[in-house]
C-alpha cells in the first residue's frame, strides 16, 4: 500500500504506560498517511511533556487536557485532521462531543459511551457536521475477517440460520484480581454504566455477529454473573439472541476462562455452509461445505481475496496480526479524510465500524443489562 | 485386557441395516467377555432368521418378538445374561420393562424413555428386582473422558465455575432432508415424545456436563428451534444452566450445523484452570493453566493414566476410536454382571452410564420442553 | 459390512503378555469372518494351553509347536483357512515358509524377514503353491490411506515430485532403556539382522511412499546412527530417496523422539498439488491446491469415498482408529480366501499389502544397510 | 516498550513496487527509535526521487546511487547512523563494504553475499571499523524463537540429539514461473552465485539450526535439484548435517511445495525433551515432555518469558506477527547503536544475527554446492 503522509493527528490518553496508546500510534504509522502532532496524553502535565518529548511533538501542541486541545487545533490553520480518543470508557462521550463540536474528525475505544442515548447523540453531531467518526472495533479490521463478510454477503453459505460467537479471557480469573490500572477500571462499578465484561469484549462479539451477517439483533436475552466472589460488576456473560431475518445466536464473553487469552471467535451457519473465523488464527478462514470438507482459506491468495485483497501488506505465510488489523481500520479511515478534503469523499469508500456500529454496541448492552434484571427475559431491540 | 468368555446376551432390534446393531455388538467382542446367543432382530421373522444365521444363532433362539424371547430366555438355565435395547426411542420402556421383570439384566441405548416418569419406573424395577441396568451414553466411555472426569473430581481446575459444551451435526441441514431410515423416526413427531435433536444428542450434551462435573443441572432454560422449514421436531438447541454448585453452562445440540458431522465438546472451567475434551479428538485432552500455558496429555501415558488407563487396549499413538468407548462401557458392565453371578459384586464397580443417568437425561429434556412452551423461562429440575 | 463367519483360523504367537496378538484377533473379528479355533501361541506349553482355554480353542488344536501345528491342521479336513504369524521378527521367515509349504494360507507380521532373499522366498513357494499371503502393514489399512492413494492414481495432484516422510517414536529414548519385552528383540543385535529401527517403523514409511504413489524406490542414500549409548542396533535414521519416476523423498525414522508416539506422517508434492496424511488423525486427509487453499476431507463423506467407502463400520465423526485399519487389511484378505475357497477368485481384489510389499521392505532395508556401511553413499534398489 | 526517537538511517533499494523495502521502514518505525532522512532507492532517479518525497526525506538525501550515498552521508556531521541495504543478492557484498569503509553501520538482507569469503571480508572491515552490522534473518527475531533459544541453553531439553528442520514454499511450483520481478532474479542463474532456493530460504532453516540450539555445523551432504522443467538453478534441496556436538539434522527447503507459503518448521529433539516452533504459529511454542505430553506456551505470560519478554509489544492473545519479528531485530540493533554512541555498548547487548551469522549462512550454501557437484558426499565446514 501506498505510503502518502498527508494527514496529521492529536491523541487524547495515551501516556506512558497506556496500554492501548502505543498500539494506536503504530497502527496509524503502519501506512504512513497520519503524523501525530499534538496530544492531551494525561491529566498530569508531567507526564504530558514526557509524552510529547518522545513522539517529537512540538511543546506548543501539547496540551493541558483536551478542552484546550479542541479549541486550539479548531484555531489553528494547519489543525489536526483528527483526533483519537483513548481514554477510560465513561469519558469517551464529553470528550468525543467536544471534538465534533470543534469541528475535528474523531477515532474513539469502544465502547463508545456508557449508553446508548450518548451514542445516538454523537451520531446525530457527527451527522450535522459532516464528520467521520470511526469506533475502533479492531478486530473486524483484519482481511480475513473482511472476507468472510464478503463472502457471506454473497451468498455463499446461503442464508444464515445460526452463529455461535464466543469471546474468553481468563486475565480476571481470580479473586482479588483487578488486572491493574487496566483492569481496575473495568471493575469498578463507579461512572462505569454498570457493565464491565459485556461492554469491554461483549460488545465485539456482538459486532462481530452484525458485521459478518450484515443483520441486526431483534432481540436477546441475558443473563450477567459476576463469578469472582468480591467483585461488583459482570465478569461472565451469556447471551442468546435472534437476529433481524429469524436466524438465532448464542454469545458468550467472560473474563474468567482460566487460560484463554482473547479468544474472540465466530461460526456462521447457513443453509448451503458454515464459516469460522477466530481471531487468534487471523490469516485464514474456515469455509465447511454440505460434504463436511473444510476448505482453509489463506490471506494472500487469490482465493481470499475481494476487496479485502487490498489491505495485504505482507505475502501469504507472513503473519500480519492485531496490528495490521487496527491498521486496516485506519487506512480506510485516512482514505476518507483524505477524500473528503479532497471532495472526492462517498459513503461507499467507509470500510471501517462508524459511530452507528458502536451506538449499536451500546444498545446491545442497555438490552442485555434490561433483560438480566428482569430475570433473562426476552428483550427486544430498537436501534 | 484379558478376554474371558463368561457370558451370554441376546439383542432386540439390530437386525440387517440397523445402523447401531452392528456397533453394538463389536463392541461386546472387543474383550471377548460376553456372545451373543439369542435375538428377536426385527418385526419381520424374515430378517430376523436372516440375522440369526449370520451370527450363528441357534434358530431355537431366534425370536419372533421380545416378548417370546424374555419369556423364553427367563425360563432356560442357560438363558442370556443379559438383553441390549437397540431398537426406536418410543419402544424401549415396554421392552426394558418387559425384560427387568422377566429378571433379565438390560442394557439401552438413550433416551431411556420418552418421558422422566417411565425411566424412574424402570430404575425403581431395577432396584427392587436387583437387576444390572446400562444406558449407552457412549462418549462417556472414552478413556479421556474418564480421566477428565477424574482429575476435575481431584480438584485439579479447582471449583467448577462454567461449562461450556455442545453437540453439532449437519446430516438434517437440508429441506427435504430426513436422513433416510435413521433420520425418519428422528424427525416423526408420532410416538417421539415431543423432541428429537434435544433427546438425540442434546441428551448425549447434557450426560457430559453431570459426568465431568459431577454436579447436578438445579435449573435451565431453553429453547428449542426448528431451522429447516416443513420439519416438525426441534432440530435446533439453546440451553441456558445452572448446576447444583452454582456454576453456569450453555449447551448448544443441533442437527443442522452444515458441515459438522457429529462434534460433542465440553470445556470446564474451574476457579484454578480449565480442561477440554473433543469428542473428535478422542486421544487426548487439554489441562489449561492460570498461565495460559496449554498441557496436551495423551491417552496410554502416566500422565493420561488413573483409573482410566485399565481400559487401553492400545498403546500410545494407536488410536482407539469410538468403538473403543463403547467397548469400555461394556467391559464394565460385563465386569459387573460376572462379579453379580459371583457374588462379588458392588455398587463402586460400576464405571457405566446406568439407569439413574438414562433417567437424568428425560428429566433434561422434559425441563427444556416445558421451559421452551413457557417462553424460554427458568425451569427447575427435580430428579 | 456383512458379517458372514465363513472361515477358521490360527495363530502362531501371541500368547498372554503379547502386545500384538490381542489387537489381530480383535481386528479379525471386527467383521466376524473368521473364528480363531487353532493356535501354537508360546513356546511354553501352559501359557499356550491358557490362552487356548481364554479363547475358547478346543485343547486339541493346541499346539507346542507351529510345526506340529502346520502338519495336524493340513491334514485335517477342516484344518484353518489361514495362519496369523505374530512371532520376533528373526522366525518369521521358518515358520511362514512351514505353513506355506502345508498350503496353508499366511499372515505374517513385518518385517516378513531378515533379509529381501527369504522373502523372495516366501514370495516364490507361495506363487507356486497358489496361495494367499498378507503382510500386516497396519497404516496403509486406513480408509483415508486407502483413499490418498486413489486420488493419487488419478491424477488429482499431478505428478508426484516430493515425498517427506517420517516415523518418529519417543519410546527408546532413554539411557538403559529396552522397552520391555517388546522393545528387548528390537534392540538385541542377535538374530536381528543387524537393524531395529529400520526394520521396525523405517519399513512401515518406505511401504507408506510407495503405497500412496504407486511408484518403486529406484536409489537411495542412508545414515542410520544409535543416539543412545550402549545401544548396539539403530535407533535414528535418515534416508534421501529417488523413485522411479525422478521424484524425491526423505525418510527419517526413530525412536528416540522425545514426546512422540507414533506418528506416521505422509506429504507428498506432485506437479499440482499436495495431499498430507497424518497416522494420528486418521479420519482425514488434506488435499492443498495451488492457491494454498486446504481442503480437509472427512471419512464418512461422498467428498472421501471412492473404492474406500466401503470399508466405513461407522458414520462419519465416529472415529474408528488403528483397529479398524488392521481389520480393513483382514477383511479384504478374508474375501480373496473366501473367493479362492469359492473358485470366484481374481488377483484384482487384493487390497492388502501382500508378500512383495513385504519383500520390497527388506530390499529397502537391505539397501540402507549397505548404504550406511559404505559411509552413506547412494545404492540402486533391484526388487 | 519506549519510543525513543535517537537515531536517522537511510535505504539502498526498497523503491516503490519493491516487496522488501516497506517491511524494513514499518519495522523500524514500530518503535519509533530510528528515522529514515536518506535513501539510493533505485537506479532509476525518477523512482528514488518519487519515493523520497512519498517519505518526507529532503531531496539533498536523495541520491542517485549508493556510493554518493555513502560518500555524502559519512561527510555530514549529522550523516545517517545506519544504512540498510535491501538489494538484490548479488549486489550486497559491494555495497555493504562501501559503506563500512565509509565508516557507517550496516544492515543487509540475506544472503550477504554470494561466497563465504566475501562475506568474511566484511566481517573483518565491521571489526576493524568497530561497526555494527546486522543480517535480517528475521524469523530469528520472534519472541518465541528467542524463547526456544533460551530454553534450549538451559539445558531444559537436556543435549541435543536430532533437529528436523523444513522451510518449503509453493510459488516457484510451476512451469513458466518465474514469480514475477521477486523470482526473476531469484531463478536467473547470472550473478546468482549458481544457488536460488538453498540462499533464499534454505539459509533461513540453516540458521533456524544454529541459533535454536547454539551449535555450529560440522559437515553436510547435500543434494540440490532442479525440479520444475526449464529452470536453471535449484528449487528444492535435501540437506543432512551433522552439528558439531554429533547431533544429526535433516533440512529441507523447497519452493516446489504446492500449496505452502512460508511454513518454516524447526523440531529440535533432546535427550530429555522435544521442542518444537513454526513461523505460522508465532505465538507459541511447544515443549513436549518424556511423558508425551505436550505443553503449548503462548508469548505474553510468564511461562514463555525470559530475556524475550522485553519484546512484547502487545498483550497475550494479540497476534504480533512478522513484523514484531524484524521490529525486534530492529530494536536491538538500534539500541546497540545507540549504545555505541553514548559509549554504553558492550558485546553481550547484541540480540540479533550479526556479521558472521551472515557469513555462517555462505559457508552453508558453499558446503552444499560443494557436496552436490561431488555426487551428495559429506563436505566439512570450517567457518
Amino acid at each position: 500500500m501506498a505510503q502518502e503522509l498527508q494527514l496529521t493527528y492529536g491523541m487524547v490518553g495515551g501516556g506512558r504506560g497506556s496500554m492501548i496508546g502505543d498500539p494506536h500510534r503504530r497502527a496509524v504509522m503502519l501506512d504512513g498517511q497520519a503524523k501525530i502532532v499534538a496530544g492531551a496524553f494525561s491529566n498530569d502535565g508531567e507526564k504530558t511533556a514526557d509524552m510529547a518529548d518522545i513522539l517529537g511533538i512540538d511543546i506548543s501542541r501539547c496540551y493541558a487536557n483536551y478542552k484546550y486541545m479542541a479549541k486550539a487545533e479548531a484555531e489553528r490553520p494547519d489543525g489536526i485532521d483528527f483526533v483519537v480518543v483513548v481514554t477510560p470508557n465513561n469519558t469517551h462521550y464529553e470528550i468525543c462531543k467536544t471534538f465534533l463540536e470543534a469541528g475535528i474528525n474523531v477515532v474513539c475505544d469502544k465502547p463508545l459511551a456508557l449508553n446508548y442515548a450518548d451514542c445516538a447523540d454523537l451520531a446525530r453531531i457527527a451527522k450535522e457536521k459532516g464528520l467521520l467518526f470511526m469506533v475502533t472495533y479492531t478486530y473486524m479490521g483484519y482481511g480475513t475477517a473482511k472476507y468472510a463478510r464478503e463472502i457471506i454477503a454473497k451468498g455463499e453459505i446461503g442464508d444464515v440460520r445460526m452463529v455461535m460467537v464466543e469471546y474468553p479471557q481468563g486475565w480476571l480469573a481470580f479473586e482479588g484480581q483487578t488486572g491493574g490500572k487496566q483492569g481496575a477500571w473495568r471493575t469498578n462499578p463507579e461512572g462505569s454504566g454498570g457493565f464491565n465484561c459485556l461492554g469491554d469484549i461483549g460488545t465485539h462479539a456482538a459486532n462481530a455477529v452484525t458485521t459478518f451477517t450484515g443483520l441486526k439483533i431483534k432481540r436477546l436475552l441475558a443473563k450477567m454473573e459476576i463469578k469472582v466472589p468480591g467483585r461488583q460488576l459482570d465478569d461472565n456473560d451469556s447471551v442468546l439472541m435472534e437476529l433481524e431475518n429469524g436466524a438465532s445466536a448464542m454469545l458468550w464473553s467472560s473474563q474468567i476462562a482460566v487460560g484463554y487469552d482473547n479468544d474472540l471467535r465466530i461460526r456462521v451457519f447457513g443453509t448451503k455452509g458454515t464459516i469460522e473465523w477466530f481471531q487468534r488464527e487471523p490469516e485464514q478462514i474456515r469455509v465447511i461445505d454440505a460434504n463436511s470438507t473444510v476448505h482453509e482459506h489463506h490471506r494472500g491468495h487469490p482465493a481470499l481475496a475481494g476487496d479485502s485483497a487490498r489491505y495485504n501488506r505482507l505475502p501469504a505465510g507472513h503473519p500480519e496480526g492485531w496490528l495490521a488489523a487496527m491498521g486496516n481500520l485506519y487506512h480506510s479511515y485516512c482514505e476518507c479524510v483524505i477524500a473528503k478534503k479532497n471532495g472526492t469523499f462517498t459513503e461507499d469508500m467507509i470500510d471501517y465500524p462508524d459511530v452507528n456500529k458502536g451506538a449499536e454496541g451500546l444498545a446491545f448492552v442497555e438490552a442485555c443489562i434490561k433483560s438480566n434484571k428482569a430475570g433473562n427475559v426476552w428483550v427486544d431491540l430498537d436501534y
